[in-house]
């Protein structure tokens, strides 16, 4: 943990200081459990009468109050704490120059130091920027291309040729650059399509455990900057999805669907392929999405509906099945 | 295989013997390929036919019949083999202690032999109870704790802090430890919310192929003893799953939803996050848990109902799609 | 990439070359990015107007048409297409025998030369016919026997005593040979019904990231010739699928099913246990079959019923949720 003044913190996420800035701050607490050099968080109004009697140092919230710890004022109680959480736990990259010595690294490989590449993974003749970590059991393959302050969790697989932008995060044993699923159907039997495009993940993009990104059959396969995937989710070759993008676990878009910004997949839905989704669309989880859908907005339903629709749907059904 | 007397299996599996006890069985055998030195299995009377000629030593049987092998009679053939296949086909556990050259294990890292860590494992600062088997390529975080005679198969990941009870079986590629998907948005942009937690899986739990259970947000994520979960499943962060819990491949339980013992969840059922699920809840394939269930029964449909409700929206649909 | 004739390239897609066959062909290329000693492909008439322009060397098309380039003409361009750019780009099996000093191999194993084996990859006391590939970090269990030209990528798992034929592919990741689900209950608890048996699959199957394919509890789990699993799937345990059968994303088929030839199972299609599904099934996306399929023909819903009862269920829904 790193030291810090509140002043400082308040700085970081852009607070309003109330009381000593002074003090300084070497970690987290809970408001039941908390000590002097400690940051809490007073999330709701209703908490302010156990957080005027703490004795943490500093306490973020939305609203002054009567405490004696000093006060950091802010907008959004959790976007403050994700920064200063992760201000005192940053996330295991390189901090200094490591190969494992039971590590491979292709000796044509580019590392820009310093990278850390842990014990087992494997690195194949690809370029990998300065602050990155490639952990345990982890592969990277020929020609991938990954940015800086990347994190490549255990037995995680990035394929050749992939490219991730800065502050990718994939998951234990997620997979970036599979094979798309193409073939050419000859009578009864499936000829394999040689997948010969790669991926590209912007910036500050998380793949979750055991999920799966597809490379394009000739093209690209795009996951925008920010865009977050959850466990066990599967993007499909030839998809373009757009930035600021979430997708809970076990949510699947089949291929060359293209999908807009700031969309939300709830948990296993399920998108066709060849598709074009709007921009800030919703999707409620185990929505089948089977067309185009080029207006935001909030949809459910198998197959997909809108939710005022559905919310009928839902209502007929409960008279239908009622006692 | 280990040699046993019939008596000694008899004792094994809790059943009353009928005939020669001393008889040495050496295996497991099917009724159409006995041997006098093996055990077979009657698992419903209509076999009884068949195996009053058979020439194995020894049968399991809910009943008594007149056969040359010697009887095991039991109230159910199916534990009852299940116990005696165990004994004669044991989990690949450390029966001595190896540690392969091609693994690392940190220094520090304390494990109480016999302790098995196979190819290309990875093994960091953690505490390794006596019996367990980290098999090839396999990875255990730093601060881990596992238990005795776990079973951790080829390239699964046990994230650091992660606790496993004892007999705790991590099937290949299953991920114990990912970071929960926790983001604060900031506009259209999400922060990543560190993910300081950990897991705790209670004693002969076991985790299926490519399954993923995340990390606490700042507690836990808690899998309860004897619990079953199949490939493919999820469990978001800081959920706590009961005991005897049996989960299908494919089902899905978002984060924070706590559910009680002995639940059922079939193949792909989702389950919403902040939920409270009673114990004994049986869920059919695919439904869609959005609302808390606070008693126990058998749920089915997308969203959840009841079966009785939901067999008469199906009697309606029937009525309705019938030529 | 291999210099080759346009003569050599119309005898292997069994097309009737129009124009000179003695062009030298190097690779392919896009319409707009031709060049003399390049392949493209003409999949539709409407763009026989760009391609009478270009400057490739040759071209696939279905009909002949005015042209500078050689015609290959086809019946089928997705098929002659898939046959040269595999010409072009073969996958990476192995072409002379190599076995990365990090990776381990039982000094029993037999590998057939040329086998290569990649960094930190672990291979067992198994069979490896010539050809075969097994990419960083794989794992192939003892008693496993892998055919010729098999591809197992990076991280993937094959199970001990699991059989691949030819040609079979595992994408990174992928796990043939988990345990099965199979417990046997006592009062609350399930006791672990030992998994003694394996997986076959046949010649040229593929199976996707992140997909398990569990091995029988006493016999056999099989996978036909030529069959394609997507990520993400899931066939437990004495399943029977059969030759030819495509399964997209997210599709998941419980114990014992067996299914015919030539099934076409759509992304999170799910397949409850014990069933009997016909060859020349067809499964919409997220379809729930909960009874045996004993016709061919196409299935949509939850449950599962046939596409007309489906599509007349949907005729009632939309009449009742439109405004």
């Amino acid at each position: 943990m790193t030291e810090v003044s509140v002043a400082s913190l308040a700085e970081l996420v852009g607070g309003r200081l109330v009381g000593d800035g002074g003090r300084r701050i070497v970690g987290l607490c809970d408001l039941r459990q908390a000590a002097p050099d400690r940051i809490g968080f007073v999330r709701h109004p209703r908490y302010q009468q156990i957080a005027a009697d703490t004795v943490a140092g500093a306490l973020l919230a939305t609203d002054e109050f009567e405490t004696a710890a000093s006060l950091i004022v802010v907008d959004d109680v959790d976007v403050a704490y994700a920064k200063v959480a992760m201000h005192f736990h940053p996330l295991p990259l390189a901090r200094e120059h490591h190969v494992h010595p039971s590590a491979f690294v292709h000796p044509e490989a580019v590392l820009e130091r310093p990278v850390e590449v842990g014990p087992n993974a494997s690195v194949g003749r690809c370029k990998i920027g300065p602050g990155t970590a490639i952990k345990a059991g982890a592969s990277v393959g020929d020609g991938a291309q990954l940015g800086s302050d990347c994190l490549i969790h255990a037995n995680a697989t990035v394929g050749h040729d992939c490219v991730l932008g800065d502050r990718v995060i994939l998951q234990p044993n997620a997979v970036v650059g599979s094979d798309g699923f193409g073939y050419a159907r000859e009578g009864a039997t499936w000829h394999k399509v040689p997948q010969l495009g790669h991926v590209v993940c912007g910036d500050d993009v998380e793949v979750g455990s055991n999920s799966a990104v597809d490379r394009g059959t000739l093209g690209v396969t795009t996951i925008g900057a920010r865009t977050k995937l959850d466990n066990l989710v599967h993007i499909a070759h030839n998809c373009t999805i757009g930035k600021d993008v979430v997708m809970a676990a076990g949510a699947m878009v089949a291929g060359s669907t293209s999908m807009g910004d700031r969309c939300v997949l709830a948990g296993q839905v399920g998108v066709s392929g060849h598709l074009k989704i709007a921009s800030d669309c919703r999707f409620a989880g185990d929505t089948v999405v089977l067309r185009d859908v080029p207006e935001p907005g909030d949809y459910m339903g198998h197959p997909m509906m809108t939710k005022r629709q559905y919310l009928r749907l839902m209502r007929d059904q409960r008279r239908s099945v009622s006692d």
